[in-house]
């Protein structure tokens, strides 16, 4: 059952970023190959036939074609389960409800300040642009559910899928050098060094060398 | 265990219509209150004390607060499962990864479509202002993807909780005499008579009675 995750070809997506490292956390063999959104490789035969809606990232696992990471993380999680495979969500129900809303809310809000401080500024080329007011209030926002959230190094005790999500949305103020209170900076850094995200950054790398 | 779910006042918003359907599927008993987001009221305590991010819907389950449709829905299969409560999701693990993947499509990306299609014109009056190229654009994609999905009454044999919100999706077209191929709009009627989304659309005939 061979898995072939596509990607970005600069690998600024989030969402890219997020399948990728559920399949590293599952410590699972993957193949990943590259769509160039640029040249809109996504809106173009093969891959549009492929991919239902025609977007980064798509699993492939055997002749199954997936899209839209977050049903990517749940088909994996449940692909494989844990306990053989390390878990993507917390066990308690109400815990993975949390995980799930961080998640969904991170997909639909806060646009603004996703556009002004976009993962380019976080991976590639930090920005000291000021924030326009929809941005600020957007920073002001996802810092006050932050202040809620966060009471230690992950989100509920053991990570989950939803902390590097939070993490990568949180460094778009703290790779930037915007105002963050000490222990968002701190759970930034933490989630950072994590192995799978670290990987996820050889890949920056590697693009960057490119070109 | 009280389970109270917070609306839009209106009622047109198709995410607090997935959760109130999920609710309904499932034969819990629930409280339903409206906020009124005409006059920001998701925006002031207590309601954006409660609800970490300041929008409808809302799952209040006992002392528990959480919000985003799509967590809604999953944490309503989870708490109360199948098979003592009607599945939302098919069972097949495929199949649910594709029920999801709709999901988390008609939430992110169509905005165009879904701006000049609004619930708005879907349930209370309709429109026939010709769609823009981008939001023509978007229907010619949606319905490029019901083409591919849809192969009978529901998505997967059994209805799931993707058959509500893409019957929703596709009514933004059929309700506004926009054209759409027999097979979807057969799909669209059959998923309105649907017992849970008739008892949504009384919400909106009260609400229309109010005003």
């Amino acid at each position: 059952m061979h898995l072939t995750l596509y990607a970005d070809s600069q690998f600024t997506s989030p969402y890219v970023l997020s399948s990728y490292v559920a399949l590293l956390e599952k410590e699972l063999r993957f193949e990943m190959r590259t769509v160039n959104l640029e040249e809109r490789e996504q809106l173009r035969a093969p891959y549009r036939e492929l991919a239902l809606t025609a977007r980064v990232p798509c699993l492939k696992h055997a002749d199954f074609y997936l899209t839209e990471s977050s049903a990517i993380v749940e088909y994996v999680e449940e692909m494989f389960p844990a306990p053989q495979y390390r878990a993507l969500f917390p066990a308690d129900v109400q815990q993975r409800g949390r995980a799930r809303q961080i998640q969904a809310w991170l997909r639909s809000d806060l646009g603004a300040l996703r556009q002004e401080r976009s993962t380019w500024n976080v991976f590639y080329e930090p920005t000291d642009k000021p924030l326009s007011q929809a941005a600020q209030d957007a920073a002001d926002k996802l810092l006050a559910a932050a202040e809620r959230l966060l009471q230690g190094p992950n989100l509920f005790g053991d990570w989950c899928i939803a902390d590097t999500e939070f993490a990568v949305m949180l460094s778009r103020l703290v790779k930037n050098g915007d105002p963050v209170p000490e222990k968002v900076r701190a759970y930034v850094e933490h989630q950072w060094q994590r192995p799978s995200l670290q990987a996820w950054l050889k890949n920056i790398t590697a693009a960057s060398g490119k070109e």
